[in-house]
């Protein structure tokens, strides 16, 4: 087997290619493009929320989905975990870093969509609906 | 029990509050923010695709996610299935709506955003696990 010096095109410093399988920033689309980051980053891009209070603020979420959520945001560098332990008990607060908030914009164009297309959506699936064999 | 005559501001043509738990645009925003639509729809948004040419265009899905992926968009009016009877054997090919082209703008802001910030991301992996108790 002869090795190879080319560079893999999502090595380093290197952009990813999001139409490459193998590509890691399939993970970060994955995370990104995801329900619940949408409304998390959305939250929290107004300003810095505790965890209670952002488990109000996103209805539905569950206190397993939200942890995991925040973790993977937290990791992938979305996410500022900031532990405050001059207070007691110890409050934790998340926030957006500069990378989270490069990414508010296109997530809250499909937030609006989402509302703002809703009847259209409701008029398809009746149409797809009855055009359905019996 | 009272019955009450204000509308559900998720009813009929209203639009949908995406902050509330039960409405149904979020069902919206779990299909349309999601990995596999994004890719899909990125594909798409170009031209009209059979099935296994989008099957290529999309490496790492399965057949399974493909199909179940095409009936939610075509179910909610996003991608339009038609079908070629004069060919033989007949030919399926899948197109984006006026509704799906309408979403693609803010969906290839979060593809591209992914490729671009991969290494921030790294970094910012890196520096997570630099900072986790051994």
């Amino acid at each position: 087997m002869e090795t190879t010096t080319q560079a893999n095109p999502c090595d380093d410093d290197h952009l990813g290619d999001i139409y490459s399988a193998e590509c890691p920033c399939r993970d970060i689309l994955d995370l990104v493009a995801s329900k619940w980051s949408t409304l998390i980053i959305g939250v929290l891009q107004d300003h810095p929320h505790r965890f209670g209070q952002l488990k109000r603020a996103v209805p539905g979420i569950t206190q397993k989905m939200l942890t995991q959520t925040l973790r993977r945001l937290e990791q992938d560098g979305l996410v500022h975990r900031e532990v405050h332990t001059q207070m007691r008990p110890p409050q934790v607060e998340y926030s957006l870093t500069d990378l989270g908030h490069s990414v508010t914009k296109p997530l809250e164009a499909i937030r609006d969509w989402s509302e703002r297309h809703l009847p259209d959506v409701r008029r398809a699936r009746r149409r797809f609906d009855e055009l359905q064999p019996a």
